[in-house]
């Protein structure tokens, strides 16, 4: 990668990643172009808002572990970076988070996990029922145990997006309505970006932040990133209420995940549903009443709740649920997508990661799993469809 | 009720009962106004649309099941005329009501209905879950018994609510986006309104068609309506669902009444909770997931549909649950509200009722028990608050 300034970067896509990414090249004093009709409306407008890397650990997805555990680390100076930059709060949440856990069948899934964190060198508090409820009392007496892990974090998405947004404007991002269809190239190397209306835009760089939509705008993306929909519902207490939990409560019911993620004035996020069934944002009867059986369980509170709002959102999974960071196809095309359920969470070293990109300079060593390389031409599968489970 | 025609007759509201009664008037040659800041978008707009006298029933309710009979009797006709008026359908489905009972306490309760119903003279047809399912195979294995209502009609709300104001706006109805605050009167006479904003409106008559707000309007009002609030959700079928029922199904799911009312194109509104909180709007937790548990009981394939809406409406609750309609307080003043959960099956026959009065002429026999000079200014109570229930 040349580390020249005066070339042009178009950046495809304006949720959490499109946004960090073409802020912190604008800030480093490049010339930044992001298309997008509607910045900040997708997948990252849905969100739950959980920077819960450790108790998102899966065995085997160690290098993902190791990725969100540095993004962790650098969010509370990110945090400070876009609120300063932005003037306004960029809506992080350091309370952390505890996971609960019902029947027997669930508490033994959460040892399991606390092995596999142990064995990684990550060690969890172990917490009793009452200890949980005495940390959070709008936990109910289903619960029978869980864990506590401080660093786990969260913040509140849409006020992250309108900071964020607030920081590009203002660090000389160009906001440019229109949608990416395609990107162009000539002699083997990228020339700019063909719209689904209007003129081409000029392009010196391209770097594709389009999340589940990644996958169509270059051929060299073909396959690699899928939609992944999630459900999520926003809560809202009404008088008479009880207070919502501090901290962001998961919490396995029956084996079936589900998260509250605190937001200001006593709301929630709970969340997510997962389903494979294409570019489909539907919110479903079946989804909606699992995710309200659910929390009830952990937090019976909420049943005197306001539902505020049912959304969908399709994440951008990659075919190892590692995002993809980094140079792929022509020259000068870079992708920073398929981040899956951590796109909040994996901003930060992101970004970083794509500014070292743009500098000639190193990513951050966790980042370096996440190479597109990795996968060949051969790697381009079709998308499972039709599955649907929560995680 | 003075016969003259060139009397300036002001409705305050906008839901079904005010635009047919407004639109009435209009047509008999009357000048009318019509104050709502928001025509067509309170209960009416919430409204499941249940045009069902016979299968709403209630022992000691005899007089609220003639008058319903009545007006459905009416709603052919009136559904044509409405339709010819505006140039488009009033949404009329005439294609009758199953209620369906799953546990054995629901069917016991089933029965009682049925003989109440055969006691005063209307036979219903019982059906076992089987001839249930070969009438409705959306019906699912947990359902019974039931029985067969197909003089229980419906209609679309909201298709209903775009033809009136059409009809109204075709008649000569002028639309007035001013919010009514108080009757204005002098010497014991109506003389206009007081608005929340802006000059007072004049008027020889106001007719208060204001639903759960009509108390407030005017002194004599004061604790003869209630808001009692009702959640519905509404339902879109999707790819590769189960088609949705033909007829209206109500149920009895464990003791709590549900149903499912078919829209156009596969799709279903659901209700109602009912609870009595006052001025509140809320959807909340609880009831979304009762009406979603208890109508997958009895239509198991709505798992699939898309929950496209969840909203509440205030029901205009009367100390009888008959509805006031009729002369009440100073001269020139008239009411037709505290329809409760039956404003769209008793539209028609408000109208008629409305109409005479205006013309000097007898009001339709059922209607005379809604005449308001049934409640002394005693009988202004203060509402119940608190409680939550189906009905």
């Amino acid at each position: 990668m040349r580390n020249t300034t005066n070339e042009r970067l178009v950046v495809l896509g304006g949720g959490v990643i499109g946004l960090s990414c073409a802020w912190r090249a604008a800030q480093d004093g490049r010339m930044v172009t992001l298309l997008d009709p509607a910045p900040g409306s997708g997948a990252s407008w849905v969100a739950g808002g959980m920077l819960a890397p450790v108790t998102e650990a899966w065995p085997g997805e160690e290098d993902l572990l190791a990725l969100g555990v540095e993004s962790v680390h650098r969010w509370p100076g990110f945090a400070a970076d876009v609120g300063e930059s932005a003037g306004r709060p960029a809506g992080l949440r350091t309370e952390g988070t505890v996971v609960a856990a019902t029947g027997s069948g669930d508490r033994a899934e959460l040892d399991a996990l606390a092995a596999h964190l142990g064995r990684l060198g990550r060690p969890t508090e172990r917490l009793s029922g009452r200890e949980l409820r005495r940390l959070e009392p709008a936990i109910g007496p289903d619960v029978r145990g869980g864990l506590s892990v401080p660093d786990d974090l969260a913040v509140d998405n849409r006020a992250l997006l309108a900071a964020l947004r607030a920081a590009a404007e203002k660090a000389g991002v160009e906001f440019d309505p229109r949608s990416a269809r395609q990107v162009r190239e000539d002699d083997g190397r990228v020339t700019g970006v063909h719209c689904t209306e209007g003129a081409d835009v000029d392009a010196d760089l391209v770097l594709v932040c389009a999340g589940a939509y990644s996958a169509g705008l270059h051929p060299s993306l073909a396959g690699l990133v899928r939609p992944v929909k999630g459900e999520i519902l926003r809560l809202g207490r009404r008088p008479g209420a009880l207070p919502a939990p501090r901290r962001t409560v998961r919490a396995l019911v029956d084996g079936r995940p589900v998260y509250a993620v605190p937001r200001p004035d006593d709301g929630l996020v709970v969340g997510a549903t997962q389903a494979e069934t294409g570019f489909d944002t539907d919110v479903t009867v079946g989804g909606v009443r699992d995710l309200l059986r659910d929390v009830e369980r952990v937090l019976p509170g909420v049943a005197e709740y306001a539902l505020l709002e049912a959304a969908a959102g399709l994440r951008p999974g990659s075919l190892d649920n590692l995002p993809l960071i980094g140079a792929r196809g022509p020259e000068g095309l870079l992708v920073a997508t398929g981040h899956h359920r951590n796109g909040m969470l994996l901003a930060p070293v992101t970004a970083d990661a794509v500014l070292a990109l743009l500098r000639g300079e190193p990513v951050p060593d966790p980042a370096r799993a996440a190479d597109p390389a990795r996968f060949a031409a051969a790697d381009r599968r079709e998308p499972a469809s039709g599955s649907s489970e929560r995680r």
